[in-house]
């Protein structure tokens, strides 16, 4: 099909190379160049090209049969392309502050020639650059333009050996101490080691650390961060007191030096307290402008926020170039057909099309959610760049931790799933590393339980949830759980489609995610007073009602949240009417399969609801 | 508890050491020395402590801060160790045919220390040995000594660069020259080339080739099976006209030399072809047993079952060693807790419990099964070796090519899911490479593809099952098909469990299981009417008829077979009593727990099959 596309964006889409491709591609009933410009826009595939040019004409970057390549080299290797990308300075501030998102196209495109290097580079930039920003003052804004030139390289130290998950319960110390007017970071035992983290190996030169925050009465104020110098940034050797190594060898991610640190009575300047939430006078007198230590505390772990919403970009990349793989190679290897003499392209075995093209859905629907969620979050962090103290950011906030805790895990298992369809579907070839699909299935793994564990996270968003029964909102800022509003009148819905084809439409499996949002909410409401009725405290009732209850409420929410934007995205006046066709079905493709893994839910919920309004309901 | 076995058993289990386990292992409601005593039996328990005994001594076979290995160093110490542990002779010839079980522990226990290992090991004495003895005739039984003394080294070539799940594709040749009586291996193009053997990359001296049979007249007789020598064995360089290499980093696995082959006019006596299914005389005519080629090609590749039996046993063992570590770990790993101060071992939480419990009950019930389903191939190759031409043996033949082609894909995939949910399970720590979870699953993984795929496999199951809706058979010699004679009166009844008491027991689910498997037969029977119905060729009419219909069924069906086993097994009278209450509750889980992934299916059928006598029914 001809190019309806004008000149500069053509220029950027080159025609693809003819080979055994040709024949599926030249059966496509829409030009994919329209579709790329559509999703894309020009500007966003310039910035592309750039980043790809780059990588393509630097020789650091070339994969030089890098099999057999030691960890050392790897790590190396990693840690010089990190710094050559640095000094590209591809992404000027100035741009990434004019278009936020561009920020994110820089990293996915870093990502899917290595998420290794990519993820080194956010650590530096993101997890501790901005961690300095938000979480200190104007003291600390002397490190930022050195984080920019390679002065230094950070790394962010939350995790210890015993805990992750309960951060809370991390029990690194920082004792102030008013005569040197300095903070004494001290391990208490190697249980307290901090652990895994990424750049911390062998090459970071500072790091924030969290840490018990104790005045000289012997007061403990709780977990705060620091700025700790931890090498010498010449020899990159430990700082005195500074205890540190390489985790060794992990099951992905291998281009990534996480480490481990102990600090042994190690001793900084009371300026490197990060005291945005929490503050220590020169006499050590403990200042905060939070009213509890609960409120500070999320204050201060809510720059994770970014590094989950990295997450759910990585996975959805990983799932992109997974599919991509196995569609290709579907469409040009051919096995079995009607006759000994006539083979057919596996891509046309039903089954072959069951396994793979509802991930291919699921990538475009996961990666305009993507997107979506990094402006929502780039929203958030402007009104706290802004001090904005409205209810609105409050609960924008709220809103936006909620999404940001389910999407990881949605984003997460659905890439490790999909690569792992893929790399099946591929037969032996899928399992030759050459092919990338085990290192893609290897790298996206983490995404699972770093930043916070799946399993752990999904019960922040049921609990938002659960939390708007109770205490209704006028309005979601962005009107995701606007629709639990008429939850009475959903659940009293019954579903009725005249035929097969009229669910072909995403806006069906929308309706029945909605009712079946409000069901999972009401039982797991149901369940959760149940169990504390029967005596048990809020901690065993809250552990005895995910499984069945509030983890498939989370999820299904979630999955809602994704359709609803991919239906509405896909269905707007604006996209180009030869795209409407292949945009629409690609939206419904996602929405019914994946509502079809609800499938047992749903019967059972029929059989329970006969009468929605017959059982026990929250009264507000 | 106090240990009440017997002197000899005891010393064979000693004390396990005093650690942070111990509070767990105490509130143990059994012995575990008699729970492994009953499951093994006191001369299997020898055998295991005499092989890993061998291991622990012998330096060859320490495990050394492998992690850094490279390449070629991994794939030389795999062969070292795989020479050593032939040199042992550990399981005697003798021992081997008196107590075939033994194999399997034997090759079970070097898969524990390592799988490159084990499967090098089975490749040249299981796969390429019993290929020669089962294929060829007395001139080939030269070989089997050299296999087992080392002087020679073999790999078994089916799989070719463009055909592996379609065998009869395969497109290497074999011409016969009568002048010289040799045959001539030819492969044609890259595309013919043998690829992905093991053995053959760096260290196989001969091959069982398969080719397309030519006689002088040239005409093809199909895919036979040849003996090749490939390379040189004192200087392992390949034969004149052997092109052959190594195929690179896999996935996992990478202890075993995966290669490729290409044959240029290569001759070797006409001795060399395996005789047993067709054989070409001196002056060039071929002669068979066989009367139709079909029938000739599935006796020749009916050797592959070994293979895979082999297989449900690799993957049981992966689950079993990640099911240890994730159990072990979730029992001494504390996070959060009902106060800030008091932390529970992860293990205590209903959703680490729904997450990982299952899987330990899939082990026992897949171990258990797994043992079984290899004394019927050992049945199985008794008659084959004593030319038992019964009905019976052929009957048996395709019973077990039918559990065999269901049982790989079932426990290959449990275990890919199993060691997947056990590596998120001990978070940040699975993804540690020394804890293992990595290779588990990377070494499980080819299990899914290799030996056949297992989607494809799964037809053959489906197939099997609907055979007999259309010629019934009076008794299956292993009776897993027999209830189907019952399929009127077992769809006729309805699930009625008074209690929820009372479904823990696995008969219930048994019944369930009964029902479902003759719903989705008919099902499966109906859909693949309404295909040829309209128009479909056989080809299609099968191919459209798998994701919902047949897949399922063959799933379900082999589902039903390991849970019936396992219940017979767990309440026989011989089950000590002290054990029949874990037996018993491990039963009931694994089959509970399977049954509840088709709860969708079970909902739809009852809707669909309110008068199950109404629809479409086979006439026999």
């Amino acid at each position: 099909m001809a190019s309806p596309l004008e000149g500069g964006a053509d220029a950027l889409l080159l025609d693809l190379p003819r080979g055994p491709l040709q024949a599926y591609r030249a059966r496509a009933s829409f030009c994919w160049k329209e579709l790329v410009l559509f999703l894309e826009g020009e500007d966003v595939l310039r910035l592309k090209k750039t980043i790809f040019s780059t990588l393509e004409n630097d020789p650091l970057f070339a994969r030089s049969h890098e099999e057999d390549i030691s960890l050392d080299r790897y790590r190396e290797l990693s840690f010089l392309r990190c710094k050559r990308i640095m000094e590209y300075n591809l992404l000027p501030l100035e741009d990434m502050v004019a278009n936020p998102l561009w920020f994110q196209v820089f990293t996915n495109c870093l990502g899917m020639y290595d998420w290794s290097l990519a993820i080194r580079l956010l650590l530096n930039m993101v997890t501790f650059g901005l961690a300095i920003y938000n979480l200190g003052s104007e003291r600390h804004l002397k490190y930022l333009p050195k984080i920019f030139n390679m002065e230094i390289f950070g790394c962010f130290a939350v995790t210890e050996l015993s805990h992750g998950s309960n951060a809370k319960a991390i029990r690194t110390t920082a004792h102030y101490d008013p005569i040197t007017q300095e903070f004494i970071i001290h391990s208490p035992d190697f249980e307290a080691a901090k652990f895994w983290v990424g750049n911390m190996g062998k090459t970071a030169t500072h790091a924030v650390v969290f840490a018990q925050l104790y005045t000289p009465e012997g007061q403990c104020h709780g977990l705060h961060p620091f700025v700790v110098q931890i090498r010498n940034p010449k020899t990159l050797l430990p700082m005195p007191g500074v205890m540190i190594g390489d985790m060794g060898k992990k099951v992905g991610l291998n281009g990534i030096d996480n480490g481990f640190a102990m600090f042994h009575k190690v001793r900084i300047p009371r300026q490197d307290l990060l005291n945005r939430n929490g503050e220590v006078t020169l006499e050590g007198t403990y200042v905060t402008p939070f009213k509890d230590d609960r409120q500070r505390f999320g204050a201060s772990l809510g720059t994770l926020s970014m590094g989950r919403v990295a997450i759910v970009g990585m996975s959805t990349v990983n799932l992109k170039l997974a599919v991509s793989i196995a569609l290709r190679f579907s469409a040009t290897r051919c096995q079995f057909g009607p006759s000994d003499e006539e083979e057919v392209p596996v891509l046309e075995y039903q089954m072959q099309q069951w396994r793979l093209l509802p991930y291919l859905a699921a990538v475009y629907a996961l990666d305009h959610f993507s997107k979506s969620l990094f402006l929502d979050l780039v929203d958030l962090q402007q009104g706290l760049m802004g001090k904005d103290q409205s209810a609105r950011q409050a609960e924008l906030g709220r809103e936006i931790h909620a999404l940001v805790s389910a999407s990881k895990p949605l984003a997460s298992w659905t890439a490790q799933k999909g690569i792992q369809e893929c790399r099946e579907a591929c037969g032996g070839h899928g399992y030759l590393a050459v092919n990338r699909l085990g290192d893609l299935r290897n790298d996206n793994d983490p995404n699972c339980t770093y930043e916070g564990d799946n399993n752990i996270l999904l019960q922040q968003t049921s609990s938002y949830l659960l939390s708007l029964l109770a205490s209704r909102i006028e309005q979601s800022p962005l009107k995701t759980v606007d629709f639990l509003e008429a939850y009475p009148e959903i659940l009293g819905q019954r579903f009725s489609c005249p035929s097969i084809n009229s669910c072909l439409d995403s806006s069906v499996p929308l309706a029945a995610y909605e009712w079946l949002v409000c069901y999972l909410l009401l039982e797991s409401y149901q369940k959760l007073n149940e169990e504390k009725r029967s005596g048990r405290n809020d901690f065993e009732a809250r552990n005895n009602s995910q499984v069945y209850y509030c983890r498939p409420l989370a999820l299904a929410f979630l999955e809602l949240t994704v359709v609803r934007r991919f239906h509405e995205y896909t269905h707007q006046p604006s996209v180009p009417p030869p795209l409407r066709a292949i945009l629409g079905r690609l939206s419904a493709l996602y929405a019914l399969w994946t509502l079809s893994q609800h499938m047992a839910l749903l019967y059972q919920a029929e059989r329970r609801c006969g009468c929605p309004g017959g059982r026990d309901r929250p009264s507000r």
